[in-house]
């Protein structure tokens, strides 16, 4: 959103800085205290569309079902994660954070959450030594050892597991968000090293329809326009997978009149995507033609050096699959073409000829690198995991072994509510029946 | 873009400057000449989505149409009117340039035009006596003097009239782009006033098409998105005005997902609502309800206290429509309401008992405030300024009088092809035919 | 709907058989006057989707705007017209009417009518002689001369003008429907011959809106529907013409998951379809990869042999525009083509070599041939026309000439409602505002 | 396709005629031989839509996988039947065929299959004691014993447990297309009683969705058409289940311009129709605005009388869920009541007011009553059929239990392409490739 540049003169690293908030309070390390009111706005705006983090806040009043929890968090930092801090410690719980990616901090918000008493260790741009030292800072504390761990991604579960085995003993569970998380979960279960038992909560339903379908039918269009202000209508574009993610890029740019093909492999794929009105290509047939390509398969090299040859003067490259591999970026890094940098996460890569393509994020995930997830989709996700908190903390003994489990599947409801499935769906995700 | 921000801590008047490009030139007055690469960068990407002007800048070997022009002009001042103005420039005009709007400068642009030797006055955030002044040292310089005015909204024209009349007698003809500007030139014709002849270049039909429908189709989308990161799944929506604003506002947003009433008065309008699928309301019915409001009547005081009053917390209000009165914004302007600007261009009006809502860009125009137009449809429209330039300019004695002028029909195809109309639209909108 | 199938082994002409209806009444001239009953049921069905007329029916309790009109009519002669022709009689006119097309009579409707009075000369399947032998019955009658004229096409017209010239001195007005009979009117006018005022019913804007673009986006499926039982889903499909009919096709098949091509020669309508998300393509492009071809362009041969020796077998062939040449039919009809006639309406045109194409209402108009219009479109037309009988009925001396009018703009406006436009689209259109 | 009617005046039963095809043959029981040739030509229609079992039909030429076959089955008997049996027939096998239905037996396509030399016993309109005297002739013959099942339903698996137990011992194999059959075979399979192998054609994900999304999202349309001719733009609509039907009915009607409400219980399913933009409401809250309801929810009395009382004049009710009993039709055999028949499938209900609403099909699927399913989803089901029978009766010793099965999933391919899955595509659904 454009506020950190106003810092960004800065140089000194924050771990060479000594800052206090306004009561005195100096455990945490972000990048500039100063920054706490701008960050506290933009919490206050993400709580808008927050509501259901906001109703449990709300039950906190009568009980306080996280009390003695100390929950350490590897996350990104973000004004959605603030929310679901401030709730947590709402519901009775304390919390040592550290950023799960070294680019994803909002420092102003850092900065909030350190002015509120959260010892939050992250800034925007750490460095890998640095992403580490946050890390072990937030464990590695005297007269502190966390019982809980919210986990995405698995680096901090990786570090303890490292570092200090014997912290598992007081840990009641883990929760962890993401995919690369979850499968080395599982690979600890099958390995019996699983000391404590975990809560996937990336497979649930309502976050696997909402970070692909439904999200990526909005940050495809965002993320292009923010980056290239590209007119859709009449654009002809390739979108290469037809999974979730690319239903929900190829419905949008529909939507917005464009051309859309699609490249598929799996038959029953292909046939939806037939079937929903997209013509199925092989990639290097339209290449010559399409003004856009977007990446959303999940594969590896799905677009190589042959087909960026191919493409028009002018073709934007995009990814939103799930790795920083669609693209064979590194087949571009050869002398005869020249890179421009022309907008933050926008490089025109030009060849001999003086045709350019325009590569974004450098291949990496648009939707995460150039527009923002809506507040309401991440919303869910952190319900799901305070939810998860609280089920773990609060499980009596012997309800959840050394293993990895799913949410249960009414919990949300039990939580909200136990009326009709409306009510439901007004708490948790604010739709209005009037 | 935010890129503008690197350098706003130079409070410093432009006026209170001395610059210079690099090739000792100072006849310009802009914010800051270092600025001139970045925006350079900005034009390059503009000119990847303006193929006609770049079409046109290829016949300038052959011919130069605009030999001996001299343009005066008053526009926004954007990466887009760069491309024109060399457009111009390589068709053989010479150009001093004005802006049309206090803060629609992206100064970054004008300083890269400075350097490429354009005089041009002209930054962000001018006071009104900053406005005129840069008017005037367009025109009123001395050993120069214009024969064409490309004007925006009348601003210009009025000057001359006002201050330098006999420069009229120069002057082959006048170039207007925005309803205002236009609705002046047809009063100067009506009174008898208007002494040379002028092109209404803002009713061609691609123009109307694009400016309202398509345009307005992206840019309610991006408006949004940037300002509030809004999902719009699932929201409920109200648009007041299914004209061609409003349609493409409600094509958008229906295609998102959300749930969109509409408003409006007029029986056919209100017509093709009902049959596009938009349940027909008014105002007060849903107000309680909805998530989104968004102006697009034309009229005044569309969305007033009252409805204001009723709203939910945490709904968003806009005005997509031609004019900064379509939401009583005056009425907020009450000692009990607490305004908070938590981003640029937002603000949250809280009432009382705690409710907010959130105002977007103060009413003014969203798409032009918070979003930014399409560099194809300003490709659109810059085409058609300068073809007017080039007809007005070389048109025969006697084809013109004093009166207001649509451009010929035919024109765009007259000189981009005499053959298919598709080749027409593959080099005016740059649409492929394989 | 198949229902005179019932019927069909009876051989006789209509003008053979001696008929009277229950009351005795025997002026008329129909197929069986036995299907009375049936063709009464689908005047119910038909009066449930004309709310318009069936208000303006109420309106006869208190006045009889039409009392003493003797209106002759020439129309398709269908459950919509017997709603019009009952509601005339309702408001006090006396009626005599002919089918305006040899093929589109309802037999069992005119059946219902004649049991109830009407004087109705018309079936399905007449000869050229038989039509005009119908049209004279209606007019030339001892004891009744018509004062006001109904017609579709202009054929009563040009009768009346060739045959019985006197009799527009007691005629107040004509009432023309189509666009041809529209066309001879002003040619009339044109030549100072035009003896009676003339109302243009074929112009107004809803009539315009509902009978192509509306109308056509669901008569295109229905009609493909119930001829060919065709899956839409991934069928490609190449669209002719981008005008009102076309957008209405194009816009149906895409939203059913077919892919669809435009060609278009207007470069402003390219544009749309282009917009639109349509690729525009020039016809032997897709000609071998297409499964169904629409023409809606208005003009002749736009599907010619050459374009049909291309196609791929099972190609479906139809004509949505507004004559029954844009496919050349003609050019099928050689000695090395078989036709098999497999349904009502369709053909399989064989080539040598096994190929077939499926040819639909032998390229005449789908929408009229091979699918229902809805009757809420005709509604619209039906009290239109009442309006425009009521108004030239009643205009006082004068304020019409002997020249052709549009029906004045608000006049549906001033029979419904005098309120908000919300309770006119109530009454005229029957939609609902809760 | 009321092609049928032409002979519907002969009462006497099929049973109690003598019918001999051209060949002499008579093991057939039908009524009647004379439509032989329209059947035929409802067969060609068609093939044309039926890619992949003609390409099987293709293979035969080299091989003959089901030669020594001798496949009894028990289906609805239409023109895709035919083309799935005379498919059958290529490949090697023999065949005696009964209907599932005693309504849908299409006669001309009977006829046509009898003159072919098949042996069918089967008519539109046959009683109970018919449908069971028909399903035993086609097993009960001397000197011909089945090998190979192929039902739907169950009911002729059924008859033979019952009656021939013994034949069993043949028996390779039983394919099975329904819901209910299936449900049949688990049960037998559970109480160890099931005796071959079987398949389950119904749960493969092609089927699914083609019974399901796709195909609902054309018949909706189609059945609503061809029963009442209502225009759907400007409709209010009522969809009272959001699974894979009730989205296809919501995506297609809102594409027509309908405003669309949904009912549903399921919280995720509720999700996604908010998430696609539909209201989520109670049935009653919109009774009374609504133009149409349509359920789709597979639950027992969805619509009961309190709704239909409230309903408004001339609302259209109908059910595309699975079964009869979702609309509470016997609550409306009440003797304030009036049953008005007013097409085929058409009832109007009328209330002592006046009141009428419209019930199609009394309640039974809309989709198999008032619509055809196009050729192109059955033949995705036929094929699937036929893979199955080849499947099970080339089967090694072994492969297959006695136990139900699903199709292996790679069958298709591994039949038709061991190349590129679009090749699959090109073959199995005809989507084209250029």
């Amino acid at each position: 959103t454009g506020t950190t540049q106003y810092y960004s003169d800065d140089e000194t690293s924050p771990r060479d800085k000594q800052q206090k908030n306004s009561k005195g309070n100096g455990d945490f390390c972000i990048k500039n205290i100063k920054q706490a009111d701008f960050g506290r706005r933009e919490i206050e705006i993400a709580e808008q569309e927050m509501p259901a983090l906001m109703a449990l806040r709300k039950r906190a009043q009568g009980e306080k079902p996280l009390a003695g929890a100390k929950v350490v968090g590897c996350t990104h930092i973000t004004a959605q994660t603030a929310v679901l801090m401030e709730t947590l410690s709402a519901l009775g719980a304390q919390c040592r954070w550290a950023a799960c990616n070294i680019y994803s901090t909002q420092n102003e918000v850092a900065a909030a959450l350190a002015e509120g008493g959260f010892s939050v260790f992250a800034w925007k741009g750490e460095s890998e030594d640095d992403f580490w030292w946050c890390i072990d800072r937030c464990v590695n504390v005297e007269g502190w050892q966390p019982n809980m761990i919210l986990d995405d991604g698995g680096d901090l579960t990786h570090w303890i597991y490292k570092k200090y085995p014997n912290m598992f003993k007081k840990i009641k569970g883990i929760v962890e968000e993401s995919v690369t998380g979850v499968h080395r979960l599982y690979q600890l279960s099958k390995a019996g090293k699983l000391c404590v038992p975990a809560m996937n909560v990336n497979d649930s339903v309502t976050k696997q329809k909402f970070d692909n379908l439904y999200c990526c039918r909005e940050s495809i269009l965002d993320g292009l326009k923010r980056t290239t202000d590209v007119m859709f209508g009449g654009k002809q574009v390739v979108v290469c997978g037809y999974g979730e993610v690319g239903k929900g890029c190829c419905a949008a740019l529909k939507a917005m009149g464009s051309i859309v093909y699609v490249t598929e492999i799996d038959p029953i794929c292909a046939l939806q995507a037939c079937m929903d009105g997209f013509r199925l290509v092989k990639l290097n047939e339209v290449m010559r033609q399409v003004d856009i390509v977007i990446t959303c398969t999940g594969n590896k090299n799905v677009v190589v050096r042959e087909n960026l040859d191919r493409m028009k003067n002018g073709c934007i490259v995009c990814n939103m699959g799930h790795s920083n591999t669609e693209i064979d970026v590194a087949s571009l890094r050869t002398p005869e073409l020249t890179w421009e940098r022309v907008r933050s996460q926008v490089d025109h890569v030009i060849w001999p000829d003086g045709k350019r393509i325009v590569l974004l994020a450098e291949g990496r995930l648009l939707n995460l690198s150039c527009s923002t997830v809506p507040t309401f989709v991440l919303s869910i996700t952190a319900t799901t995991q305070a939810l998860a908190l609280i089920e773990l903390y609060n499980a009596p003994e012997g309800r959840y072994k050394q293993d990895v489990y799913l949410l249960p599947k009414k919990m949300g409801k039990i939580y909200f509510t136990r009326t009709h499935p409306r009510a439901f769906l007004l708490i948790f995700f604010r739709f209005t029946f009037e």
